[in-house]
Order: C-alpha cells, then structure tokens, then sequence
C-alpha cells in the first residue's frame, strides 16, 4: 500500500543547506530559520517515520542561533556552521543519549562527544538530534519507517538517518557502513551517501570496532556530504595511522569519466525486470554522453576481481563477527541477558574462531585490495545500483546489502546519488572509486547527477 | 639515599606465577596461596612504593578460590587461570575505578571490560586491580615510587604495573607504550617489560588512541609475559585489521642469536661511565658465547638506519599530538579546567596541524619501518639498554624514553630484561626483534637471559 505519490528523484524532497549559504550570508535566510523548517518537517512526519531515538530542540535552537550571529558578523566556522546534523546512535554524544539500538545502553549518556560529534561542534554544526540504528550497527532493526512507505524498510543500519535526510527533516546525518548501511538505505530513502575509504573519518567514540567499517554520511546534496566528511576529517582526522581524507573544503568541478566498470557482482540474480530496466537505461544514456561502460566479459582482470569479491560476504561476516567478540564477550560478562538472538550467535561462533583464522580472511582481503587497485589502470571507476531495488516491503529486515558489500570490503569511496525510481520508490545509483580518491570520485559522481537529473 | 641494600639482579624480588604452576597441579601450592603472598606483600610495601589506586582484595579471593577449584578438578583455563594481575588504569575494568591518571575521571566507572581485561577474566586470571599510570599515559607523574629507591622514579606511564611487579607484588601488571611506557619502566623496577608487536594485541576499552601505541606487559619472567599476552590474543585478538599476537601458548626453546646489532641511537651521549661499563661487560659475555655484534660503523644500512630513527623521538611526539587532538578536544568542551599545563599546550598544538603535515610524519615513519625491515636480513635483533641509565633521582619526570623510542616508532616486538645493575638499581638489557616475529623475540631473550644471568 502507498502512503504517498510515486516518489519521482526530482521531487524536491531534500533540504541541502550548502544551497542556502548564499542567502545566509546576504541575510535572505538564516541558519536559525531553516533550521525551524526542520523542526516544522520533524513535526509532521517523525510520529511516522520515527527517525530519531532522541532530539534537542532547545539546544539547536540556541547553536543555530550563534551560527546566525556569526554569519552576521563575518566570523563564519566552516561551510557547516549552523548545519542542523543527526548523529546516528552509535556515536557517542555528551548532550545526547547514545543508546546503540540496544537495551543494554537504554538511556545511556557518554561524557564526552565521539570524534567526529566534537569535530563538527568546532566547526559550528548544530547536533539536533541521535538517529536510529540497528542493534550495534548490525541487523537487528530499530523502529524507523521508509519515509515513501511506512510499510517498507528504511534500510540499514544507518536507517534513522538515511530516513531523515530522505524526506527533507535534516540536511545531513552521520552513518556508518561496514557491509551495507549507508549506501544502501540511502538508496531506499531517496537521499545521497557517502562511503569515504576506509580509515579517513576518525571513529573514536563510536560503538565501531570492525576494520572494514568507516564513518561517512547521509546528505542533501554531493556538496552537503563533502563539506560534513571535510569538517571532521579536517580537525581530527582519520583512524589512527591512517592519512584521513584527501581533498580540499570544495571537492573540485564536475568531470565525466572516460570508462566505467559495471559491477556484474554477487545479488544481480534478485534484481527485478523493471530495476534492471531503469538502470539499462541509465547505463544508456550514460553511453549516450560518451562513457564507455566496461564489464567482466571485456576484461580477464575484471572477471577475476568479480570472481574474488564474490566470497567477500561471507568473509567480511567472518571478520566482523571475530572482531565483534569483544566487545559483545564483556556486555554478556557483565550484564547479561540484553543481546538479541542474532549478536548471541555471533558471540558463540566467536568463541569458535582463532586469530589464524582471522589472518586467512583479512589476507583474502588484502588479495581483493590489490586486485581492486590494479583495475585503476583498466577504468575510472565502476557503476551500479545503490541496492538490489526499491526499499522492500516488511520492517523485520533492513534489506539485501550485496550492492553495497564490495566497497566496504575493499575499503574505497563510494557515493549514492538518488536520481533513479522503481515502482514509485526512490532507487540509488552507486559510483565506486578507488581508495584515497574521494575527492575524484565525487568530481565523477557530480557530473553522472547531472546526466542522469537532466540538470544538462 | 638508598632506603633498601643495593640491588643485584639475582635477588628474588620478582614473584613468578608460571614457575609455581606444577605445585598447582600437585596440590602442593595453590592459586589463592599464591594470591596471598601477593597480598602480603602488598601490605607490607604499598604504602610507600604507591603502585595500586585501586584494589579488589575480596572479589581477587573469590576469583583466586574459583582458580584453586579448577586446579582441584583439573579444569584449568588456561596459563594464566589464577594469576593476580594489574591493570594499568588508563585500561577500562567494571570492577573498579578507571581514573587515567586525571581529575577528569575521577571516580570514574566503566560499565563494560577492555578487550584484554575480558579476555583475561575469560582465561581464569584474577584481576586484583587498577595500576598507577601519567596523565593519559603521557607525561605528567602519578605518585608510584621506585620500590628500589623511594627518591627515584619507577618511570612511566606504566608507573605503577612495573614498580609492584619489580618488587614482587603482583607476577603481572598491564601496560601500554606509545615512546618509553612498557621496557623503560621495566628496567628501572627490575622487571620483565614485554612491548609487543604493534596491533598484536586488542586495545579496545582503553585510553589509547595512538597508532603506534601497543598494550603490553610487565612481568616477572619471560614465561609470564607471555602467558598473559598469548591469553588475550587468543581470546580477543588485535586491534582491528590486524594479525593479532603470531605464536603458540608456549613461546618455544631458547635460541642464541648468530648476530645482532648494538643500536647506537640517540640518548647515548647521555649515558654515564658506569653504565657503559656494564652495558660493555654484557656485550662482551655475548661475544664470548659466540654473538657477533655489529654496529653502525660495520654496516652502510645500519648507519642509515640509525640516523632515521634519529628523527623518530620528535615525528612520534608530533603523531601522538595530532592523533590525541580528539579526544583532548572534547575533554576540554565538555568538562573545562581538568587538563594539565602540558595537555593544554598539546591541545593547542594539535590545532595547528592539519592532516598533511601528518601524512608527511606517518610517511616518515613507514620509511623507517621499511628499512627496519631490511636488516634482517643482515642480523636476528638488536641489543641496547631498557633504558639510559638507572632510575633517575626525583619524582617530577618519568626518566628519559630515548631508548624505548624506536621499538615504539618501528612498531616491532621488544623485550627488556633484568638482568643489570649500576648504583646499586636495577638496569635492564633490551632486546628489539621483527615485526610480528615476537615469537623469535622471545626465544633470544630467553637465551641471553639465561647467559647473562649465569644460570648456564
């Protein structure tokens, strides 16, 4: 059943903040007003889509209120000063509970912000609220609803905030994704999302243990999500021992690439005719400005690389679940009885695993990497869907994440961009780069936006 | 002043759990037995050596007690089931306090174990309780004395581990080092100090957010350093991404390097006339056993290798200033004024620098790992001191870390064992190995321990 009208991409359901700064900066507009067309949005819809597990109204109010002060009188932070920002719940925020989608943190309150929280308090952004997430980042849903079709998967686990920013609440939440839980709920809910390559965004403070995992964001616009990554990756930068984003505050212009490597990967066999038909078709037109659209029947290299990251599934839940079993071995130890069904399973087959194990599938993906790395020679980057269709019908899963696996388990940027439909549900199309190259990757995914928007 | 006879490496200050373990099986001794003389001695030295901020005598003798049972019905868990250990206080414990050496935290009350300290509680150990460290393990003093001199400092930040262990408190204490925290301390207690492989053992639910910070040992005797660290690793791994702690729950046989390397680096203009003497007198007891030891004037390669880690000590306090912006950025917005004089002045410091200058160090670093690498192929190890002289006199600065910089920087195994002395203090040799060939490490150590220490 539809709630609403078939969702078309150009409908103006996102709210980017980065549009408005010209106005903010002649006055026209105000941080501190539209952020109160975020409230007047979260009003309307949140009983339904149930995005937020907490907000503070109050103290938004008043960070948007200094943001305005400062654009008046010149002394502006950073582009995301006064960006009202969700925060999904498994960052830890002073002000706010981070709850972690699990009853064992219920009404939990860090003392201090997570890295990137304190980053983007520096840089002005205002914190409004903590978004859903699954229980840990993992798969167990909280109760957040597709803002297209409340009987429909937001996606996860990043779904609180992939749900928010799809329907215009927030201009920008925080995610993360080890698996599938950015790319693929931003699909779902018709927003954009970016995947930064592993290890550029500084996790600390996070409940976000996994090598593969990264933090990134869900956004208005390309321009929203590059300036919220940049704000933090600019202050605290990376994991430890990683070089953190390359790039600049602006991601540079627009620029078309020469060829693109369709991913033929693991989960096109549960593709539908009509999902398959709008991405053709976007292909097409693609072809039609002068892409060249490569796959794995044109290159042996690209049928190896498809061939490996065919088992990366089953070998990155193999890595996360090893390096889930701390800490999920002291939340039994000490207080026990809150951990659902699925995260005990994992905590058994924990306990079954050894660090030889662990190096065989961390070397598999060492492999994958490289194999990964060398396709830059063959390609700019590679094309495919956000996730496998529509948002699916049914609140008890968050959806199939095999489209969004292969650049968690490589680790390389990828970016959605909401410009397709299928069956009056928004459907994503994914730019996947190579790792340490963001920023050229969003010049690729700027230019694809504005093919396939008809903004040309 | 001396407050105690001189110290003489051979006396029987350090209290070895694993020796006592055939007793255990016997009958003849016991796991609480042994935690009594623990405390015993704790009793009797604790008030002026000041190594513990927190003890959990009653819950140690129920943990002990529960070891002694498994021992009665042939259920041990592991090597370390039963052993009292220390933790150092900047790693997380629900049973007491983790106060990190700061006003900020006070009182402060972890609800969930560290990786290691779960790991550990899973293996049977007994955690008896909370170590004294610096600041965060930085820099700024806790008020542990060395046991051998209450004048002295026992060095740091792993204070309070090495000075209890010295002095036969505890067969065990945790520690991190991240320049100078793990062999540096340990030489100046006259203890085993063990500073793994950087990454090989899980830091998770600590304080510690350093790239080449690794969690690690004080203990007394070979054997129990690496009953401990295997434990974890076994249990919980490495840091994320990381092939965890190589090697079986035995470190293998004694082996006597063909050759080694005498690091000549930076630290030794400061070393005094006595303690070359003794430095010397230990080389020469290796040459007789047949070591050949080269040094930078034998070898082009070690000579550059020497002057790359020359740089090391500034380029690492420059990653450890950058990667502590977060969380130092928070503790100062969130709870003001609890931060000393020289983590304000980091803090300050870390907002001038961005994320290139920070790629140029970590650049820098790599190269000397890299070049690390390549001598073995020229010798098995390193030898050099645990530390450039005894403890040093007063109690303001933890001694100078030049010669635990460059395990620290390379990221590779090192060990210090106590088996010098000058001034009547004690004084270790340090032995430095190959990334992730801790394994080997240890069967060096053992055998130089074994010559120096004339038990053959």
């Amino acid at each position: 059943m539809m709630n609403h009208s078939p969702y078309m991409p150009t409908d103006p359901f996102l709210v980017s903040y980065y549009d408005c700064l010209p106005n903010f900066h002649t006055g026209d507009d105000s941080p501190r007003a539209f952020l109160e067309r975020c409230l007047k949005k979260i009003e309307s819809r949140e009983d339904e889509v149930r995005a937020f597990t907490a907000l503070d109204i109050e103290g938004a109010r008043e960070a948007a209120d200094r943001a305005t002060l400062r654009y008046g009188e010149g002394r502006v932070l950073s582009l995301v000063d006064g960006m009202p920002i969700g925060v999904k719940d498994v960052i830890d925020t002073a002000d706010l509970p981070t709850q972690m989608g699990s009853p064992l943190f219920r009404e939990w309150r860090p003392r201090f912000d997570a890295a990137s929280v304190s980053a983007l308090r520096q840089a002005g952004a205002v914190i409004l609220g903590k978004t859903v997430t699954t229980e840990f980042a993992a798969v167990v849903p909280g109760p957040t609803r597709n803002p297209f079709d409340q009987n429909r998967t937001p996606g996860g686990s990043s779904s609180g905030s992939a749900a928010a920013v799809g329907i215009g609440m927030i201009p920008a939440g925080l995610g993360t994704q080890v698996i599938g839980s950015i790319t693929r709920p931003a699909s779902y809910c018709g927003c954009y999302g970016y995947k930064p390559t592993v290890g550029a965004v500084n996790r600390g403070g996070s409940l976000d243990y996994m090598s593969q995992s990264t933090q990134g964001v869900l956004a208005a616009s390309l321009d929203d999500a590059w300036a919220v990554i940049y704000a933090i990756s600019a202050r605290v930068g990376g994991d430890p021992g990683f070089p953190g984003l390359y790039g600049g505050e602006d991601p540079g212009p627009e620029s078309g690439p020469a060829r693109l490597i369709r991913l033929d990967t693991a989960g096109w066999d549960r593709v539908d005719e009509n999902t398959r038909g709008v991405f053709d078709d976007a292909l097409d037109r693609l072809r039609s400005a002068g892409v060249e659209i490569i796959g794995r029947r044109d290159n042996r290299l690209i049928e190896t690389y498809e061939e490996t990251i065919a088992e990366g599934l089953d070998i990155s839940r193999s890595i996360n679940t090893w390096e889930f079993h701390w800490p999920l071995l002291t939340f039994e130890d000490r207080i026990p009885g809150h951990l659902s069904d699925i995260m005990e399973g994992r905590l058994e087959a924990a306990g079954a695993m050894t660090p030889a194990d662990y190096r065989t599938w961390i070397a598999k993906r060492d492999q994958a990497r490289d194999l990964h790395r060398e396709l830059a020679a063959i390609a700019d980057g590679f094309i495919t869907l956000g996730a496998t269709g529509a948002a699916p019908v049914g609140l008890d899963s968050t959806g199939d994440p095999a489209f969004s696996l292969p650049a968690s388990y490589i680790g390389c940027p990828a970016v959605t961009v909401p410009c397709l439909s299928v069956d009056g549900m928004p459907l994503g199309i994914q730019v996947i780069g190579f790792a340490d190259e963001d920023e050229g990757l969003f010049s690729q995914a700027r230019w694809i936006e504005g093919l396939l928007l008809h903004r040309r």
